[in-house]
């Protein structure tokens, strides 16, 4: 893993979210993108050399509007960049963590994203991030 | 803001986990450290500019042990490194953030830290970090 690629906050109400990191980060968001196959909005903000990604909800059905109905808003996941995602989905299934996604799919933000069970990392919802190839 | 310093997790078997984050992010921890003020053992380890720090509680009372009671094992905080931490608290305050620490105190890895009301930042625990002056 070469660095934390962002943090993933699940939010209600993503214009009101967005003021509050706004002022908190003090910095304005960069990019704001729609991902229909998870049913989010996203917002970025750049911090250092990572990320925050703020995720609303656009249906019921969404992963965000279920983690929201069960835990509240908050953390929703972390995500790592790695060079090659393949090599680390292989690795990481031979050590005996439990991938979401068995082979690379399209996320936000020009990436190739895995995501790992949170039982194979103490609770916490782990994604891989590549850079799209150009 | 100048980058995100650290994520925090909050775990039950800190030798476990140590050896799950060790395979997962493919290094070894470079410091343990015991914060007894609140009751935690600390475990970090380097990603890019970041760190990922495993927080097991030393007691019953430490707020590690309440947060694991309450909501199982998983991301406790996201801690962001600043230049200037009473700049920091004094403009969030302005801002209307409500701040846990109204001054700084004394955190693990030679910081001087404070924290956000989860209420200000959509459920999510916010630390200040400034790295304590020589």
């Amino acid at each position: 893993m070469n660095k934390i690629e962002h943090l993933g906050i699940a939010v209600k109400d993503l214009e009101a979210a967005s003021k509050t990191y706004q002022t908190l980060l003090n910095t304005a968001p960069y990019k704001e993108e729609q991902v229909e196959s998870e049913g989010v909005t996203t917002l970025f903000f750049k911090t250092g050399e990572s990320k925050i990604e703020l995720l609303s909800a656009t249906n019921e059905n969404s992963p965000i509007a279920k983690f929201i109905a069960k835990r509240g808003e908050g953390i929703h996941h972390i995500a790592f960049a790695v060079d090659d995602i393949e090599a680390e989905i292989k690795r990481l299934t031979s050590e005996g963590f439990q991938l979401l996604n068995s082979t690379p799919k399209s996320g936000a933000d020009n990436k190739l994203i895995a995501f790992l069970h949170p039982k194979s990392s103490n609770g916490v919802l782990v994604e891989l991030c590549q850079e799209k190839p150009k």
